[in-house]
Order: structure tokens, then sequence, then C-alpha cells
């Protein structure tokens, strides 16, 4: 146990505190005032940490909390979120997902992995780093927003209030998985998004089911449309979807393929027999790299309450997002799917555009990269898997394009963590690893 | 004006006051001490009408609420019924559902045209005929009950207990229409019922949607499954499903189509510019007497709140009403859809059966048809329609097919009225009429 051990293991009491106190806060979007209370929490949390901080502000978007620390000759920009998925459906969560609940070992609460926890240990790391190891060799600034979870769609226009927020030469991404054998994984990029509402109304108002011999049902119309989308085998069958994606070259895909990947605990963790799509266990472990998606998030029309109600629903609603490759831009595909609509016929299924966010991959030999291999392999005693991206998104590309910056994730979120479900936990255990191995990349990144 | 005229005038304000009161009550199927107060309500108002009255009860069923009145060579029994459709939603609507309210001569509620209005003027007219037209010459019973929005799934129980409640001559139906044109509509029959719910889950838990890749979503999954039930032309896909419908001879289908229907006037009520499944107006008219129907009366899966959400739901759920023509069977066609779910591959998706009511078409030359069209033609001043069956379901082959009853319909709902949808209204104009033809009614059944 060597000093930095040691300073973690004095501070795990008051470091889960704060953790929980985080937590607590609920900085969904729809409640701005949580958004701004989770900002000044971060802002004062980096502070204590030694930070030079300012709150970037436009109006009507949460605040972008930046923090700078250190100095040397290269700047590591940490990207970071303070808001969370919305917790409904609540009847599902063992605890309430706002009342940070710690049960064998694991912290429960909306966002603990996603991404408060993460954020934290960064900022905590900052002190575990100057405590044990010395000031800072590296200057790490901490962009921290409050609409990722959204699609970061105004992250833009903060930017451009001060483009030399982007200045810098790596970005530490938020999150950071370890897999089921413990192996933490490095991600060097990201899919992007496109998130869209449909609607379509097919009466003025609903009427009684007795009419569904000639009065159009909007389910049913629909349901018709999401039916031309995508193909038995999960291919978007919206023409020209496809005619943006960067090739992947057989080296990469082979490279990718041999990586380790946990297809039996996925489909442990989630109850399945088989992956979707008909995908194979290769091929689901290479479309999750590399194939864009299209996934109804949310459909809703007509009666939804307890026992019957006989009726034709006038209006039928559904959220999609689809998950983007390098280089699918969201406002084109938006484009073709309108498109797409209407030559099936449905110009009347309407639809609303609701964030985009384009996928960003950085080079995999990135000096970041190898420094976040490195550490991550000494504080979990694992060698460390390398993706090209992960599945999710966040907003790289906005930081990163400019300058083509390596990116990488360094993280402690296990497969059984629940981001956007019910339930959401990190592993405390993972947790102190991570802490130790970001403490110990501040001063790696700086030499690597 | 003759004195059943003078009679009506006189209390129309103590009459529309007791149509308030009744409506005032949320008698939905979910809120039993609101049947309850609705049966009470009933048994009053015909013990003031001067009926014999008794609730036939069993364990955990709404009353039925039963009340005989005149004595003669024939008895007419009234079946009404006392429950609501959902009032939901609520927002929809321009005043509350559940405190009437009058505005341009008609009066909104929940319940006011299906059944409320109906069944409070048909006591309401025993009152009317002893007044101005002398002691009834007929005997009337009325079976009020109170799961009739919920599929009268009990009401063979109820009448288990006292198999003479149906020995009758004719059964007068809940409802009747008044077409735009003001004439009145004589309605024979009307359609059953099969209402299920689907139910499919691809994962024990929601998942973040960047696996949607490899991981199976349930809504795309009830999404497929729905996509094999209808073809474009609203014929029902299901093996066997039309194996046991009555052809109907050319004759009755020529006589139906000879029948008024005011195909503009759904098309301007509903804003539609054709009618669905590419009916013609011909088509749609006689598909609403003899076609059954497969209507998604709901649909709910995933996140359906405000703002995004970026999840894979475990879980997705559809409620769907076939509406059933003589001489369909529920019980079988609940397994033909098992089958057919089977047979392509959708064994994961569940089917609960929640109610199922068999079709009942009476003879269209019955006495009761005439004496209904004769009291409707000199009430409304126009010819009458006689059609022989509605597209709802009422439960009339509970009560009618032992004795092979006529059945007919005397109301006063206009095309707007909106049950089962948000404004449910009944034009006040209409309702004394219908009242004056009622009256006029048990006299007129006792001579046909």
């Amino acid at each position: 146990m060597d000093a930095l051990d040691r300073w973690i293991v004095e501070h795990q009491k008051p470091y889960t505190e704060e953790l929980r106190e985080l937590c607590a806060i609920p900085s969904e979007a729809t409640d701005p005032a949580a958004l701004d209370r989770a900002a000044a929490w971060c802002m004062d949390r980096m502070r204590a940490a030694g930070c030079a901080t300012r709150e970037v502000r436009i109006p009507d978007v949460p605040a972008l909390a930046v923090g700078e620390v250190g100095a040397g000759r290269r700047t590591l920009i940490a990207v970071q979120h303070y808001d969370v998925q919305p917790a409904v459906p609540l009847e599902l969560w063992a605890s309430p997902p706002y009342e940070p609940a710690v049960r064998d070992g694991a912290m429960y609460a909306r966002g603990v992995s996603d991404n408060k926890g993460h954020l934290l240990l960064r900022i905590q790391a900052i002190e575990a780093h100057r405590a044990a190891l010395g000031e800072l060799p590296v200057r790490v600034r901490f962009l921290i927003e409050g609409q990722e979870e959204g699609g970061s769609v105004d992250l833009h226009r903060l930017i451009d209030t001060e483009p030399g927020l982007i200045d810098g030469d790596g970005a530490l991404k938020e999150g950071g998985q370890i897999d089921p054998a413990g192996r933490p994984s490095v991600s060097c990029g990201n899919k992007g998004i496109l998130y869209v509402q449909l609607h379509v109304r097919t009466l003025t108002l609903d009427a009684h089911s007795a009419g569904a011999t000639h009065l159009p049902n909007a389910a049913w119309r629909l349901n018709a449309a999401l039916g031309t989308l995508v193909d038995e085998r999960g291919r978007i069958l919206i023409d020209g979807f496809y005619d943006d994606v960067t090739p992947v070259s057989e080296a990469d895909r082979e490279r990718h393929a041999s990586q380790p990947w946990e297809a039996d605990e996925a489909r442990r963790l989630y109850g399945i027999d088989r992956f979707a799509w008909g995908r194979g266990d290769r091929e689901a472990h290479l479309a999750s790299a590399f194939e864009p998606t299209c996934n109804i998030c949310g459909i809703w029309s007509g009666y939804t309450g307890s026992k019957t109600k006989t009726v034709i629903p006038s209006e039928a609603f559904c959220k999609i997002d689809f998950r983007l490759v390098p280089e699918q831009d969201p406002d084109k595909l938006a484009k073709l799917l309108r498109a797409h609509l209407d030559r099936h016929e449905f110009t009347d299924v309407e639809v609303s555009y609701v964030e985009g966010e384009r996928a960003y991959r950085g080079a995999l030999d990135d000096p970041l990269v190898k420094a976040c291999v490195s550490v991550a392999e000494e504080a979990f005693g694992k060698p460390a898997t390398v993706i090209p991206n992960n599945a999710g998104t966040s907003p790289m590309w906005v930081v990163s394009h400019r300058r083509r910056l390596g990116n990488a994730t360094l993280g402690m979120a296990h497969v059984g963590s629940a981001a956007h479900a019910p339930n959401e936990n990190v592993l405390l255990a993972h947790y102190w690893r991570a802490l130790r191995a970001t403490a110990r990349l501040y001063s790696e990144y700086a030499r690597a």
C-alpha cells in the first residue's frame, strides 16, 4: 500500500458522503432548479480541490461549470456532465432514486454511474494527486455541462462564447467501463445520435371503437409507419442512411473483434437467450462499435389505464433514437427520414427533431489512450481493452473535432450499472480503483 | 301540443336536474363506491316512477338494478347500464366530465349519452305515460347493470340467479341514434366483442439504448407482432377468424345499403378526407354492420415523458378490441389469436383475455321494431332508418338468445355525441323527443 492508496483509504468515508450528496440532487432536464444546484455543487467541489472556476452561461441553458488546475506542456480536457436521465419508472427502484443507498458494497442512485460518480472521482483525484503525488504536471480543464442527457444541444454555443475552452491535447470522456472479468475498457470515441419524436393524428377526436370499420386509428397508422423503418436484421431501410458511414478497415474490425467481449454475461444480465436482429456473438460485438441503430425509446397512444376502454385513438406518439457512426450527420439523416416517410405515403406522420450529435472517434494510438491503458491496468490489475468507440453518445465531436483530440475513458461502471435504467449503481470497490487510476493518469499523461 | 308534450315541457327543468345529478356520479369500473351510488340512484328513481325494485347481487360484481312496472300481454325488457367509460384524457374536456354542464342546448358529461341519459329518459317515460296517457298496458322490466363498459362479463351469472329476469317478448337496448338529417335509427342488434391485452417482455430490465445493436426492444417486438394481424384493407389475418361468420344474404346487404348513411357528416366530424382501410362510402356502410374489426385501443412502452430518455424498453403493452358479428365466439377467437401469434413465432407475446361478448341480431320485422319505428317517426318527424345491428356492443345476446327476442333502440344520441370520447354530450331537444317517443312506445308495443 503506497501513499496514494493510504490517502484513498483514509478518505473513503467523506468521499462516499460527497457522492451521496451529489446524487441526492434530482438534476433531470425537467428540473432547472435542481440543475442549478448540481452546477453550483460541482463549482464548489472543484474550488475545494484547488481549481480556478467559472460558470459559463447563456440564456435558458444549464450552466457549464468550468474548472482549471495544474500546469504543464499538456492540457487534458475532462468533459463531464451533472444532469441525469429521468428516474421513471419509479416503482421499479428498490430504493428511491434520489435517496442514495449503499447495499452490498454498491451505491444505488440515479446518476451515480452516469455521470456523477465519474465526474466526482475525477475531481477527487486532483486532490489525491496533490496530497500523495505532488503538484499536477498537467493542466486539467473540467467542462461539466448540464444538458448531456438531452444531447448537449447547446454545448457548441457555450463553447462559442469562449473558444479557448477546447484548446487542449486530449479529452477525458464521461464514464468508462469495467467488464465482468474485471478488465478496464478504454474507449476512444462514441456514437452520435439523432433523437426524434413521431406524431400522427388520424382523427380530430377519439372515436368509439364501433367505428373501427372505417375510422382511421392513429396507433395502427404509427404501427405501419414504424414497420417500414428497420428490417428483421436491424438494417435501417431509410434510403441513403448509410451513405456517409466511414468504412471500417478489415484490420480495425479484426482488432476490435479480438478484444474480449462478455456476450454470455450480457445475456445473463438481461435474461435473454439470444441477441436481437439475429446477431451472433461476433456480429453483435462488431455492431456495437460500428453499426448505427434505430431504437424505439417510447411509444404511446390511446387508453393505457386499467381494465378496458373501447376507443379509436386519434393520436399516436413515438420517441426514437438513432445511434450514429462517423461521419453520419444527424441533420441530414432527419431529412432522409422525412423523405422516407413521404415516399411510403406517411406524409401525415410528423417528425420533430429533438436532438442531434455527431459521432467521434479519436486515434487509437494517442498518448492519452496509452496513458489510460497503463494506469487502468495498474489500478485494476488486469489487461485493459481498447475499443474504437463505445455504443453510447457523448458530446465529444463538439469538443474534439477541431483539433482531432485523442479521446479516452477511464472509469468504473460495471455491466450491471443500469445507466438510464432503474437501480443504477456503482461498486464502491471499483470507485476507489478508478480514483487511483485517475490520480495517476494526471502524472502519466504529462509524461506519455 | 298534446297532453304528453305539455307534461314534458312542464318537467324539463326537474328532469334536466335529474340528468345532471346522475351524470355527476363518476361510475367508472375502477370506482366501486361510485358504482354503488349510481345503482342506488337508479333504484330510487325507478321506485319514484312507480316500479317495484330489487337489487340482484353476487360477490364482487356491481349490482343489477331491477325494476318492474305495468301489466299486459307483452313484456318489454329495457336492458340498460349505469357504468360509464373512463373519462381520461381529462385535459381534452372543455368542462370537467363529472360536473355536467349545459352549453348551447347540449349537456356535456361522461355517460350523458352512453347510457345515463337513455336509461333515465326510459324511466321518466314511465312517469310521463301514466300522467298523460294512462296506466301502462305493457309490463316493462328494467335490467340496469353496472358492468356494461367492461363487457358485461358477469351479467349471465346475475341472470342465472333468477332466470325469469329474461322472460319477455322484446328487448329495448341501450342508446339509439339520430342521424345528421334528424332521422331516428332503430337498430335490431349489435356486434360482439373480444377485448384482449397483449404484453411482451424482451429483457429483465430496461437497458441503455447504446445496446440497441443487440438487445431486443419490446416496443419493436410488439410492433412486429401487431403488423401481422390486419392487412391494409382491414381484413383480419388470423387463420379461421371468419369461419363462423353468418353469411349475410345479398338481399339484406342491399336493404342495409339502401338505408341513409351520412358519410360526409362522419368525415366532417372526424376531420378526415377518406375512410380507413381504403373503404369507399358504400363499403364502409356495409362494413359497419357486417364486418368484424381489430382495433388498437391503446399501446404503451418505454419512456413517454417530456424531452428525451434513451432507453430500450423491456416491456410493451397493447389493448385490442375485436368487434364480432353473429355467430363468432370470442372464446374461440382468443384461442385462434394465440395460435396465430405462435405460428408467427411470437410465442413470447402474451395474450390476456379481458372480456368477450357475442353479437346478437334480432328479427328486422319484429313487432318491437315496428313499434319503435312508428313512435320514433312521430316524435322526430322524419322517416326512421332500420339497421340490422349497430357497430357497438351491448349484452343483448345474454338477454335475448334464449327466446330469440326482438331487439330495438329508440334513442337520441347524435353523430357528435362523442360516446367513449372527451366532451360526451346530448342535445336536449333530442332528449325531449326521445322521451316522447319512449312514452308512446309503451302503448304502441302493447298494440303492435
